[in-house]
Order: C-alpha cells, then sequence, then structure tokens
C-alpha cells in the first residue's frame, strides 16, 4: 500500500516528481457538441441537458433572491459564525494584495504607472457530487468582490444550504442551478438567462475541466489548469507523526486520484507517520477514497534538507507543509509550490478554509509557473503613461533610432510629426 | 477603402467591437507532428526541420557568447545608446512593479503573506520576417532578469545585429538559431541542446501562434493568446489630425490584419485625419500593409465622451491614445485596454520602444480579461501561512465546523488533534 523510497540518487528526482499524465482531450468531439448545442438551444438547451444528465427538471434557470435567502437562512448558527471568521481572515489577506499606484518618471517628462481594473463579468463553478464546497465559494467570490468585478455568476447543481449563504455573504450577484459542462458552456457563450462571462473559475469533474479548457481555446480566461489535488509534507525529527498523519489523510480523503507525498530526514518519523496513517485511517467516513489515494502515495526518506529542497522545488507541490525546525528559513529556498503551511500547527485544513489564503493552487506541477488564485486573477493591470512634449524630446530620438532599426518608418514618423 | 459610421446606436456597439475570427485549430495536426518529431528526434529534428523550411544548414543550434559579442558589436554606437535608453527607462518601470511583502496577522496567531519567486526556465521566441524586433527582447528578458529568471533562453532566425546586441544586454542565458514552430516545440519539450523551458514568451507567425496554444494545451504557461496588433485613437477637438494619422499609420504598417480604429466626437478631426492618413500613407516604405490594413479600419463618429467610453470598454483595445482633453480624467472610465497612451504627445511608438511601459499586450478583446507582460509574467506568488498553537486554538473550530458540513472528517481531524 505505501511506496518507500530510501534514500533515492539526485539523478531519480524528475521521476519522483512525476504526476500521472493527464489526458484533456479525449472529451473534446462530447464538449464541443455541449457547446454548440448551448449556443444554438440557449435556455431551453440547459433545460434539456439537466434533464438528461441529472435527472432534474427545472424552469427558471437562476434563483430568485427570496430563493438564496430561505436556503441560507437553513444554515446553523454555528456553521454561519465558522463561515464568516473565514470570510473575515480571507477577505483581509486578499485586500492587502491591492495594486498600489506608484507612478514612475523614467525619463524626465515621461511618467508610467499602472491601474488594475476588475474583469466586469466572472463565473464560478461549485461542483455537486460528494462535498458540498462552499469553501471554493468563499476563495472565488471573495477576491471577486474586493476587485470590483461588477457580475459575479455562480452555477452548480449543489443544493447544501451553506452554497447558498455562502454566495449571499460574498456578494455573487446571479446563481443558476445548472452543472456540468453545460453550466460551463452557458458562462462562456451566454443564453437568454446566463450572461457570458470572461473568466471561469472553479474545480469540477473531467467533463467540467475539458468544457473549462474548450472555453480557454475559443479565447476565454480561466483561473488556471487543473489536476488531481496534492500535498506534500517535509518532515524532520521534531515533527509529530500523528500530525503529519491527518494532513496526508485531509488530502487523501479528496479522491481516489488525490496526490500524497512526506519527505523526511527521519527513518523514525517516516515510519511513525505510516503506522498512524493506518491507526487514523481506520476511522473516517471517507477511507474508501483515502485508502485508494494511499495507494499512489509517496514517503521518501533522504539524507539531508538540501537534497529535500531540490526534490520539492522539482515535484512543485500544490500544498507544502514544511514541519520542521526553521521552517521560513526552511521556507525561503522553496521556489516552486502553490501555498506553504510553516510549522507544526499550520495544517493544510487552515488554508484550505479559514486562515486567509486562498485554496485553488496550482496542481501536477504547475506551480513551477502559474500562481495560486489571488486577487490578480480577478483583476487586469492596464499600464498608462503620460509625455509630455518635453518628454517626448528627450526619448524621441531612440524611438526614431529603434523604429528605423526595424523597418517600421511610420513608428518612427509619430514621434518626428511631433516634434517638428 | 475607409469605413466611416457616423453615430451608430449603442446597440450596434458589441457588434462595431467584434474583431475577425481566429481560426487556432486548424493547423493542430501539423504542429502535433512538429511537436512528435522534435520529441523524438531531438536536435537533429531541429536541424532537418531548418533545412526543409528555411534552407538553412546548420550544425551547432546554439550561437556561443563569442558569436553572439561579434554580431553584437556591428551595431551603430546611436543604435547602441537609443537601446540603452530603452533599457533604462524599461528596467526602472517594471522593477517598480515588484511585490512588496506585506504579513497579514487575519486572526491572532495567524499570519499570512504572499513571496514572489521566479518561474526557473523562461524561453523567449522571436520571429525572423520583414521587422526584426530587437525591441521585444528587451520587453521579455528585462522582466525575465528583474525576476531573477535563473534561465532565459531565445529561439530566433533572425540574424539583425541589434537581435544579439539586445540579447547581451537583457541578460539572455542562452541564444538558440532555431525559428518556427519547430523552435517552440524545442522549448516545449526540451533537446539535447535547447532547455525544456515552463513558460513560453513572444511574438510569431499563425505557426508559430499554434504551436503555442498546442503546449499550452500541453500544460506549459504562455504569456497570452495571440492575435493581429490594433489600435484605438479618442481624438476630441483639441488633438492634431496631422499626430492621429501617424499614429493609426504606424499600427497599420505592421501587417495586412493590424486593426485601427478612430473614434472622434468631431466630424471635423475625423475627417483632416483621414485626409492626413492620405497624405502620410503616399510616403511610406511599408505603404502595401498599411493600405491592406486600412481597409478594415472604422472611423467612427460618437455624440459624446460618454459614447466612446462605452464602446472603448467593449472594444478592449491593445493599445488606446486618449487625444483629448484631460487625458487622465478619461482613463479614469476606461476598465478594457491593454495600455493607454495620454495626451497629444504619446504616441504609441513611445510605449513600443522606450517610455518603459512593455508592448507584448492583449489583442482581440482579450484586454478584458488578461493582462500585458508584466513583472507578474515571470514570477509566481506563493502564498504562506504560519499559526501559532494559540492561533489554531482562535480558528480551529471554524475549520472544523466547515470541514464537517463539507463531509471532510479528516480535514477536521487535522486540526482536533493538533489542538487535543
Amino acid at each position: 500500500m505505501f511506496s518507500i523510497l530510501k534514500f533515492p540518487a539526485q539523478s531519480s528526482f524528475k521521476q519522483i516528481g512525476t504526476r500521472p499524465s493527464l489526458d484533456s482531450q479525449s472529451l473534446d468531439a462530447l464538449i464541443k457538441d455541449v457547446f454548440e448545442q448551448v449556443k444554438s438551444g440557449g435556455d431551453q438547451a440547459l433545460r434539456d441537458f439537466t434533464l438528461k444528465f441529472e435527472k432534474k427538471s427545472i424552469t427558471d434557470l437562476a434563483y430568485t433572491s427570496e430563493e438564496i435567502s430561505e436556503k441560507a437562512a437553513l444554515v446553523p448558527q454555528e456553521l454561519q459564525n465558522a463561515i464568516q471568521v473565514a470570510y473575515k481572515n480571507i477577505y483581509a489577506f486578499h485586500e492587502s494584495q491591492k495594486l498600489v499606484e506608484k507612478r514612475i518618471e523614467t525619463s524626465p517628462g515621461v511618467v508610467c504607472w499602472q491601474k488594475s481594473s476588475p474583469i466586469e463579468r466572472v463565473g464560478i463553478y461549485i461542483p455537486g457530487g460528494t462535498a458540498p464546497l462552499f469553501s471554493t465559494i468563499l476563495m472565488l467570490a471573495i477576491p471577486a468582490k474586493i476587485a470590483g468585478c461588477e457580475e459575479i455568476v455562480l452555477c452548480t447543481p449543489g443544493d447544501h444550504p451553506a452554497l447558498f449563504y455562502a454566495a449571499q455573504l460574498c456578494g455573487v450577484t446571479q446563481m443558476f442551478k445548472i452543472g456540468g459542462s453545460q453550466a460551463i458552456a452557458a458562462m462562456a457563450q451566454g443564453t437568454e438567462s446566463v450572461p457570458a462571462v470572461y473568466k471561469i473559475f472553479g474545480p469540477g469533474n473531467q467533463y467540467v475541466t475539458a468544457a473549462k479548457m474548450y472555453a480557454n481555446r475559443m479565447g476565454l480566461a480561466i483561473d488556471m489548469p487543473a489536476g488531481p489535488s496534492e500535498v506534500a509534507v517535509f518532515a524532520d525529527e521534531t515533527a509529530y507523526p500523528a500530525f503529519i498523519a491527518s494532513d496526508l489523510l485531509s488530502q487523501a480523503e479528496h479522491g481516489h486520484d488525490s496526490q500524497v507525498v512526506l519527505i523526511s530526514t527521519s527513518e523514525q518519523i517516516l515510519n511513525e507517520s505510516i503506522h498512524e496513517i493506518k491507526k487514523q485511517l481506520a476511522e473516517l467516513p471517507r477511507k474508501e477514497f483515502a485508502a485508494s489515494a494511499l495507494n499512489n502515495s509517496q514517503f521518501i526518506l533522504l539524507k539531508s534538507n538540501e537534497e529535500a529542497i531540490d526534490l520539492l522545488n522539482e515535484y512543485g507541490a500544490e500544498h507544502l507543509i514544511l514541519a520542521c525546525e526553521n521552517p521560513e528559513n526552511f521556507a525561503d529556498s522553496i521556489s516552486n509550490a502553490g501555498s506553504i503551511f510553516l510549522g507544526h500547527f499550520t495544517p493544510e485544513s487552515a488554508g484550505d478554509y479559514a486562515s486567509g489564503t486562498n485554496h485553488t493552487l496550482p496542481t501536477n506541477g504547475f506551480a513551477k509557473a502559474y500562481s495560486g488564485v489571488n486577487l490578480d486573477s480577478f483583476v487586469k493591470k492596464i499600464t498608462l503613461q503620460a509625455i509630455s512634449q518635453a518628454g517626448l524630446a528627450n526619448i524621441g530620438p531612440s524611438i526614431i533610432q529603434m523604429a528605423e532599426a526595424e523597418s517600421l518608418q511610420a513608428h518612427a514618423n509619430a514621434v518626428k510629426i511631433r516634434l517638428s
């Protein structure tokens, strides 16, 4: 059940870090058909798909604000309070990411700056399925609200009351009863009821993922490419095996394809962690998922922190827990990760829900090139420049030189005519 | 030749803003073949493609640093000076975009922050063709250098000395003599000589663009989806028709498919600008390109600044020139644009070369969801969190509530076990 590697050679790190390959194109023909039907059939196509795939008959696609309020009111007070704590922390951290405008006079009379402009219409998808991910509404709608997005459109086939409570709390502007690839097709192209958005966020099954990739190829922005969720834990001899086991299991319970990696410089900690996993696993309600995910897990013993850093940077984990001494020092050497959890009292589940960081993070090694969702994901940074006549006299000769060397005479002329 | 629209209805703005549709998939089979051949054949496949497509026989794929220095030395002093002015300004503006670390204590004992981590290996493509775009090397390699990218790989079939001068000045670490879709395939997958990169930047023809999209579907990051370059000018009665004409022509000379739009609230300025275009066009070396692009141009007379703002936000221009009174005030209402040029003495060509802003910008309406290239394009923002035992006691109950409501018991356990 557990794949244990002791002191693998550095030359094998790349191989160890390789994820199972993802197939993003086998569903293309099916998805193309869904997009075309939604484009031509609009709302009625969405009703037909919902009846066909989910055996649900719907008339109005959108929830009314009364329906949302009624369902939201069903959330027990204690859970409401918990969601509000998470809301406050996520809000505070994402608000701190706002662009601070800086005007730079690059040459005398030449001033450049950036402004942040919200993406006007964004779409959020929240799957139905075994776990009602209302926390993901917080993670996506809160930064959208801070950014100032005018329309925050939510599609979900789920009906857990907390979905409605979170949507209301976070300023979702429209909420639709639709799911699957047809929901993505609707937000990508628009229908009578569903507005066409410019960017689509959120998790989903293979159909939803394929639909997001398809929308992306049509020119729509998406949050990031998707892959199975994953955690890597680095543990030295100061770590607590019971804590490590609980973190690995909290990742493993997500699904059969979850990726779980423990890297340790202590053989004792490694062995005790495995022992703890077996003990804790037995009591989990989602133990089949977890046990199945643990079949792909890796437990790796390494000689030094330096080796661990190399392997972790090669792996580029979505979540990285540093259960070690001086975790901040260790984190300074980490260049590839989605989110890093420092120390023995910072479990991944804190970031999943309530520490304030975002839980929509790059999987599958995408952390080598992609950031997780943050406030930037909901805005465009527009550059501006204002040049005075004197400023153009300063840099104009350089522009003319370069434009003519690139054989772009009209570019040079635009300066010459202003300086003559 | 000129399409002139007087006082179009607001209901037509969406239609006016629609670009010619792009076909990104018709080359897929061809590109797939190139990727497969480069994957299996490596360097030799690159040599074969270069012989076949460019009729050039090459042995070593990489330029040596001596070759680069020799070619760079051929750049005349005046052009060297011009490039250095541009370098200094681009450097200053992009350096100002560095992330300032802010630690946020979201709850007592719960501290979250972001750190910026460079993308280790980035690839830049610079086409050969009619214009040697050494300026694009500045725009891509300077922020890569500021970000701290370890390897900055440049592929170009071009051989203008300024390409080598710019590469050397900006810290390009390896420069290869290869072009076309095979160069993208090489950077995406790696060969014996060409390192595999994590993100690919730069312009190119339809084959290069299709190859970048293909690489993107494989999981590689790219700068942004591509489309023909475009400028929109807004001119009120204070504008100078000769300046406007020069700006429209500097866009039009890029290629047959360049998009050129003039929006004015003054019929006189509109008419005089058209007159000026005809006059200036006659003297351009690239007048066939420009004349052909002008066939798709639009000249639109509107009643008010408010209407102009609506249309410009619907259009979402790559470059937007505000040739009007109080341009900064006007710019405050612009939510969709790549880069904005304020006032009568800020031509687009200033931003193309030397003001300091980046010239790799979203075309085709992508400005509604995408930013232009900036320092963020070369880094990942990793989130970190450090929670003390007391901090976990503060937010732990909320995490447990939410995790249990989402039926994720192991997530709750990771907190419970630490608090027990």
